[in-house]
């Protein structure tokens, strides 16, 4: 089977970091490029820690780009209360020496969909969703050439974290967000609903620090300072680990399992701003535009990530 | 020690109905009044049941006002396909003959609370709480006469029931709930969070027509009918029993666990309007101003339900 | 022709005192009374302020209510900046001797209209409508016994005076004036559109000074210390005298001319919060609700005033 | 002195049409190029109609690109009401022949902007501010190098167009105006306060049609057909001119007066939608940032138009 062609959208951050390694060690992926966004941290943070991550991976070859460096509508909001100031803090990985590409994120997106066979693309998105939306305000005839697009994002159950409702890559850009869920795309979201429920242990870390390898040793210490931030403030022994879990998905969706709903994005009230509005009991007529992930096969999940890092040098 | 007195502010509705009859039957509650309000069925309907529960209980000197027909800033929203056309559907109870008490409910809330030491009256709301916003805006000194309002109402990792964000309660006036949390009365809420986690069994409605009385018999027919909606809606093998959590609590508070919340409700957005955010996890500035419910000893609860109707004629 | 009976709403200030001045001058109105609400200043002050009024009018049978202290749902905000610490700044009045009268408002109101024919009571309302809402509320059978409301309040084309876009009235209680627009009954809004086509004079002001009597003393004193904020907002040789309009509407309609409009109440948004959104032009298909006036001849009103306050003591 | 480098942003419309030939048949113009956004009518008619007028003036060598087809976050509304079908109805206009240029307007325009100097180039916006807002989420690097933008677009005292409160431009995509108001940008708006204070005469487009060229006879053909729409509703003699005023507000600023304000977009209540809100009269603490054109010498707007449509073919 031919390896399915896949954009990753991402703000790195150390979750987007470990989806990154978990694509890049799968042969089941064809990695196109890496589109940064800002989220996380600024723009020129997240850009450089997707090239770090290329590079530790040894994949220094992957296209990385540089995309918007504010959401559609509102200011950018950050989070290095929880990622730290690089937004990678933990392990100390030198400076990229591999390229930015030339070119801004949301026209490479726009050209490589226009590009290859409709509905070979996938694109999996880690970050606020205003690189994949403002590709389709500047050019709507991209939207039926994706293939699927395959989120982390959004709360129901679980409600939100930055805010008692939202969750952050929603609340950063919640017009964004809008504009990909109403843009008729197949998709598939994984809330903390999922991620809530395939919290880390101490022995799934150092199992990636007994991997021996320079990967190996980079994630756990990621992780250390990662889920602290978690730990602290939910009282669980283990911090969730939200992004990989899309890449994950498309690599044993079996793991998974979720329903089909209709999920609107508050973007008129303060108090619930980023709010993705899941009809999971189906009390609306409004019909269903995305599958919502709720279920997670959590060790099995562990394992994959556990065992496709350790092909990585 | 002397009983507790209470204002049972109601929308009768079969979850009322048990809540009465639980209040009714239980001597640590001087029960001054039933205020009907409009709510699960229009006013007419819900003052006139309240005066058949009273009945039912063998109380007849009950006092049954009538209080406001519609919200405070909205349309009135009914939900006669869950409790029925009369509100009461399941058992044939006779029509009431014990009078309607002369006067709004309003101003008698507002009388008795000024009329009564400060801080000696508690109110148990049931329903939309639009007739103690309208006492709160109408007479803004009985605000630190009320001891206490314990509610029903809400939703938060459990969203809604009526829309995808919104419980009926709040749903049908949210600018009233608005009035009340904002107005620094001790309150406690019991959300569907929590009356989620203590459903019917049919052994247990099945108890209560064993009780051979006429109360266990109507209460048995009354949750026949009122379950089937909700077991239809979610898959349950029961349903739930949402506002005699508000008596249970009175009476045995340790059946109970929940938290000091912040607690605001949206009146902006269409889209989730008439939600309760709470900020369960403290990630805002914003003061706790209701104690949140979120768990319950089922069996407890059950239990107290049915020894005490077991009393009752 | 029999005298027309109104009620009289009112926040006093000093045009709410010219307007009541002008009312009881006027052998065409039985004033059956006056009921004071929180606006301009809080309710302790605008109570106290329209006994003052009658009294300086040697009307001190007139009967008068205090009303609701706080608006419907938002906070109170007051305009001490336009009318001074007391409301009625500029003379020297004597405190009022004669009584409030006991019973709030609002049950007042609602008492009244249930005891008249109806049809037979006209409201005119000065302040931001939190009695009439609270009214409609508690008691929604009085609605269709309104014979009309000629209200002060809103803006159009005049945008607003507290912000942007809202008239004073209206965003002191957004949800009030859309409980009230919403009602169905007959209304008549006078907006800034019409106030600010009739500024005062200082000949005029000097001629109420030189009617010689008390009133007009004190009429004038007002008037000099109210006009002064505005004139010095809007730069302009005299200010509006918004509330007489209401009054004089009903005395002279022809001095005014207007258009049947829909008028819709913004309640939703921080930033247009209290707009009156009249449809002037017709280009939606909301139904008309409300007669809004927007001419006025100007000299025929301000001789109406005055010569009506010469019949004063 | 050297010319002033403009682009013109557009979404023609008959008095886009307008505007485009008066800048393209003035030399103190260097017109980079026209950006067509999708409004009046759908971009595929819009960027046609920009070509179309392009060859109207004899200026065919004079770019125009292509850029957004879809507001920001909402959906597309337009007014072929006004327009006609094909948004130029009025005159039979051949299908141009001169090419649409490669590449995305949102790319060009900031293309352009980074190869210029900074604050070398002025933005002309006739139409939504699609195209700016996107290059702006895109490109923030261009924000500063804007010298200025010039727009035609919402209404303040004149209150709305498509609804009672927002004017077209700016209802069509207010998100997309709240980025530009928001940008820092120099900005000078022509609301429909000023452009409803010059209403066409008949004897002026007669006028056009008297100059004898095609262009003055394709001018009048359009403004017969686009005026009555305005005659109609507003049951004035003449229509407004909405576009020029951007135009000839550059060639002759001494026409036209305003005021430095405040100027925020409504985008959170459906009622008021895209509404400008000005602080005219400065009642807020917000910091001005737009200039608000009221005042329009309406002889000399219309003179200047039809002398420099006289120099065209």
């Amino acid at each position: 089977m031919a390896p399915r062609s896949i954009i990753i959208d991402t703000d790195p951050g150390q979750d987007d970091a470990i989806a990154i390694l978990l694509a890049l060690a799968s042969e089941e992926f064809q990695v196109l490029g890496l589109t940064a966004v800002a989220g996380n941290v600024p723009l020129a943070l997240t850009e450089a820690n997707a090239r770090k991550i290329c590079e530790l991976a040894g994949r220094p070859e992957t296209k990385v780009f540089a995309g918007c460096a504010r959401p559609l509508v509102r200011s950018l909001v950050t989070a290095e209360e929880v990622h730290g100031k690089t937004g990678l803090d933990g392990p100390e990985l030198p400076a990229p020496t591999m390229p930015l590409q030339e070119g801004h994120a949301v026209d490479w997106i726009v050209d490589t969909l226009r590009a290859a066979p409709a509905g070979s693309i996938t694109l999996c998105t880690l970050g606020p969703l205003t690189n994949i939306a403002t590709a389709m305000v500047k050019a709507p005839d991209i939207v039926p050439r994706i293939a699927e697009i395959v989120m982390m994002g959004g709360a129901y159950f679980e409600v939100g974290n930055v805010t008692p409702t939202a969750e952050f890559n929603i609340y950063v850009d919640p017009h964004a967000a809008h504009v990909v869920f109403t843009s008729g795309v197949k998709m598939t979201m994984h809330p903390l609903d999922v991620t809530h429920k395939a919290l880390m242990t101490r022995a799934w870390i150092d199992s990636l620090r007994a991997l021996g390898s320079a990967t190996g040793q980079a994630a756990a210490a990621m992780l250390d300072f990662y889920e602290r931030f978690d730990m602290e403030k939910y009282g669980e022994a283990g911090g969730p680990l939200h992004d990989p879990c899309v890449i994950a998905y498309l690599l044993q969706p079996e793991l998974f399992r979720g329903r089909d709903c209709n999920v609107a994005i508050e973007t008129r009230s303060d108090l619930t701003m980023g709010m993705t509005v899941v009809d999971w009991w189906g009390v609306t007529d409004r019909p269903a535009n995305c599958h919502v992930i709720n279920q997670i096969d959590a060790e099995g999940f562990y394992e994959l990530i556990r065992s496709r890092l350790a092909r990585l040098p």
